[in-house]
């Protein structure tokens, strides 16, 4: 049997109260090949994709736009969405959301582009 | 670019009103090699331990008690825990609990054993 001392619960109310910035995604758990993040989003952010990564979002507080090329996706706490690796979006928060991420390790935020929205995520 | 029409959001309390079972989780989405699932548990289950997965428990509604070997974590909606693999568990749940589970889809329900309680995932 493996040990247990590792295994402690997270709170996503407490650990987002530890960020501090929006759009810097923070570590919270990890899972085989798979990190959770929470995030906090406010404005528009960038067009991109990944390559070669699904990518989970879970709106745990506030209202989340995900624009797609043809259309768009309001997601309302309690919902959830998958986007499929090389699918084009756009996250859009009017107002302050809260999200669980759910995606590979290797995954970049800003996924195919560099820009000055590109971030790494470090643990909380 | 991919297409974008099998994008769907999923509204996790209207699935978990699909779920008329106890202890039988439903596939709700798939990302890279894991399934989302959501299961509502009543009752003990079984001691058991997953070999080579992670599974990660997010509890949506009720109060959520997971048996470890030296102690046990108590979970609260908005709050959740990664069973690394090897950990013997045992998921207890006085009154009803809606949980969201996250697991590769390998993963069998009782893990290791073989039980009356061992069932397939199906989507809903």
């Amino acid at each position: 049997m493996m040990e247990s001392n590792r295994v402690e619960k997270v709170n996503l109310a407490g650990k987002f109260s530890l960020i501090d910035e929006y759009w810097h995604p923070r570590i919270v758990a990890e899972l085989n090949d798979s990190y959770v993040k929470l995030v906090r989003l406010k404005g528009d952010f960038v067009w991109h994709q990944h390559e070669t990564e699904d990518e989970l979002f879970l709106v745990i507080r506030g209202s989340l736009t995900i624009r797609l090329r043809d259309r768009d996706l309001h997601l309302e706490p309690g919902e959830l969405v998958v986007i499929p690796r090389g699918v084009d979006h756009l996250p859009v928060a009017s107002e302050e959301v809260q999200v669980l991420l759910l995606e590979p390790k290797t995954t970049r935020n800003t996924g195919d582009i560099e820009s000055e929205r590109t971030v790494d995520s470090e643990w909380i």
